[in-house]
């Protein structure tokens, strides 16, 4: 059982990146995670560069993906949105339509800002890209406000309950790809 | 009167930017038309690398941006969002907040795809994304379906309507930017 964490934010110390560390070591055990660390490398989608001949940072990015059982995002949110590189990564994963590596893959989003909202909005259009583009993507929304405040130096959430809640986003992506894989061990 | 024209697709060949071409051919006449052709230099946003150290590719967008009286937007539509460079472009052109170069700036949208819809979701995202950063968004709508029927040999869109409104856009466009001149003459 893997998952992959994608942190929307390339800035070094991110906040976004710090939740999604914090979530791995709520992960239920037995569950290995992995940090997509290229999201720079990604480079800007163009439908003539794609295909066979797909440039490396897209295809390192599908692999990953392809590899993974369940995919958590942490998205900042910018001008009331979400990233333009986490997006750009996204429209790479979608294609190929319908076959894409994100088809049908369990995946649920969190978020932290420096204001009060957590990036609900840019938490809500990933969960919309994701549904568009075929993923199985989980209702879950964490909002992590005053991300400069939330964190305890070991990394952890500070506050009992928001440490919970991301417990519980962890557990039910976890849960929803073993569901996921019993289904097509089934059907194998 | 400069208007710049910013297409959200990296095809060679893209609806979107012939769209802005055809565009360029209904603007009132004094006007000049620029189009942006470096989308695919502006990097990855990263707040760590904003600032007097901006990378090259930003800091053109950012100027080309500040050197035009209103900008037009032409978008295709991935995954029922804008794409991720354009975002991308959008957020390097955000900031610094609140004194950034889109700011008070009139700008418009428009949008070509091959479905029937015409990217309107994709420009109703780009719409809400310049509000949130301060630019003075027309509230216009263009969708161009089944775009690869849309355009004549010569460039401009078949359909008459269509052209009269995406004249209509263009007009209104060179109208508020003529008015916020005029505001700004007054103030001096």
């Amino acid at each position: 059982m893997r998952v992959l964490g994608i942190s929307g934010s390339l800035r070094p110390g991110s906040y976004n990146t710090k939740l999604l560390r914090a979530a791995a070591c709520e992960l239920p055990s037995g569950t290995e995670f992995v940090m997509f660390e290229d999201l720079t490398a990604v480079p800007p989608y163009s439908e003539e560069l794609d295909g066979d001949w797909a440039p490396q940072g897209a295809v390192a990015l599908r692999t990953v993906i392809a590899d993974a059982d369940a995919v958590l995002i942490a998205t900042p949110e910018y001008n009331s949105s979400l990233p333009g590189q986490l997006k750009n990564a996204l429209d790479w994963a979608s294609r190929p339509f319908p076959s894409n590596v994100l088809r049908g893959k369990p995946a649920a989003v969190v978020g932290a800002s420096t204001g009060v909202f957590g990036a609900v909005w840019a938490q809500a259009e990933v969960r919309k890209v994701l549904a568009a583009i075929g993923a199985q993507v989980r209702d879950d929304e964490l909002p992590v406000g005053q991300a400069h405040d939330a964190f305890a130096a070991d990394g952890s959430l500070r506050d009992p309950l928001q440490r919970q809640l991301l417990a519980d986003v962890a557990a039910a992506l976890v849960d929803a790809a073993r569901a996921s894989e019993g289904v097509e061990a089934a059907v194998v």
